[in-house]
Order: C-alpha cells, then structure tokens, then sequence
C-alpha cells in the first residue's frame, strides 16, 4: 500500500552539490512538499494568489520583508501571506521544508535567472 | 506586520500535562497547522475528504495501517490519503506537527471519547 514515510536528511543527501536547490518530496491534496537548500541572497518577490510556509530543518535563514527581518532557524516556521514581498538570505546556508499548492513559481511574479520553469521530484 | 516565526517548542511548552494535546499554531491559505502530543494508541479511522501530513518533531510514532506498520521518527513525515485507515500509537510519546485543511476532525470518521469537537490556538 502507498503511504511511506520520507526521511528528510535522506532526501537532502540526494540533491546536487550547488548554492540552490529545490525537489519535490511529497503532495498532500494539491499542495507541495519541498526541500529547499539555499546560500546567499535570493530575490525580492511575492506569490500573488497563495501563502507559502517555510520549516528550517538546518542552518539559518534571514527572511526578509520591506518593513522587518526575521531571523529562522531549526525547529522554526513562518508562513508568507499571499502577496507579501519577501527575500531569503542566508550566510551559512539552510536547509528547509516549502509547503505551498503546487505550480506555484519559486519567484513569484518575478523572472529571473533564479526562475526555476519546473521543479522535479527526489 | 504580520508574519512573525513560530517556534515549535515553545509552543509545546505550552500544552497542558497530558498524554493527548492538539492546537493549531498557523494557518496557511484555509490549511492549519497544528502541533499533536500524544502517547498511547489512538483509534482506528480515516479522514474521507482529505489528505493529511504529519511532521515527527521529536520521539516516535507507529503509524498502523490495516496491511502494514510504519515506525517514524524525528525528521521524518507522512502523508496519510484521505480515506485510508490508520492508527498512531506510541510508547515513548511523539511530538508533531500535523498539516490538513481547517475544520477536519481529529478522529475522522469515528465518534469516540477522544474527539475533540473544536481544537483551540496556542
């Protein structure tokens, strides 16, 4: 029968060896999970139609928003409200869980060379 | 502004002394996110309209399904499909976050002593 269980950690050891990356790992309804592992400095973007929520699984993230920063590491989330701009940075690089509906672009209204057309499953 | 970072541990710090505890802690589009304490065996029973997920935090969970069992454990999850009979039990006690839309109920389909008819925030 279908249901199995995802190991994280097990997951993230199959991603390439880059700055950025993002797979695919579960659906639930019409909603993604993904991992996400990132270093440095993303862009500036919102998602106009949907929140979005961010698990920190490792490491530390800098999110950025126009008014305020908030800090995130391990054992933390936040959820991005639906049109909200937003800019994740991160120094030492992080490595955390995306839940959002699926098709939702990584930048948003945004195209840019960070665009990712279709992401792919782990 | 409004997102702000939820930290998951003290949120359970939050909880009441009791084997089985459940609150919601975010909300994403119209999906909740709750954090779930619980040791003992829960009931058999399905959700028929929903997928659902949950998220090990911290100790062990032994999902049963009527044709297998699935041990989870910190940094790892599980998308139950909707409709799907299962049971978590636990010894040791888990800590989790559970994903689903708002409003389902934590037995499903069962009426038991252990439904929770409207689940609060913490």
């Amino acid at each position: 029968m279908q249901p199995s269980k995802i190991n994280f950690m097990e997951k993230f050891s199959k991603l390439p060896d880059e700055d950025y990356s993002v797979r695919i790992i579960a659906m639930m309804n019409n909603y993604e999970f993904k991992i996400v592992k990132f270093k440095g400095e993303f862009i500036w973007h919102s998602h106009p139609d949907t929140d979005e929520t961010f698990i920190i699984l490792d490491g530390r993230m800098m999110m950025h928003f126009r008014d305020k920063l908030v800090e995130l590491n391990r054992g933390e989330m936040i959820v991005i409200p639906k049109g909200v701009e937003h800019k994740p940075t991160s120094k030492e690089g992080y490595k955390a869980l995306l839940i959002e509906p699926e098709g939702v672009t990584n930048t948003g209204e945004v195209e840019s060379e960070m665009t990712i057309k279709k992401i792919e499953w782990v």
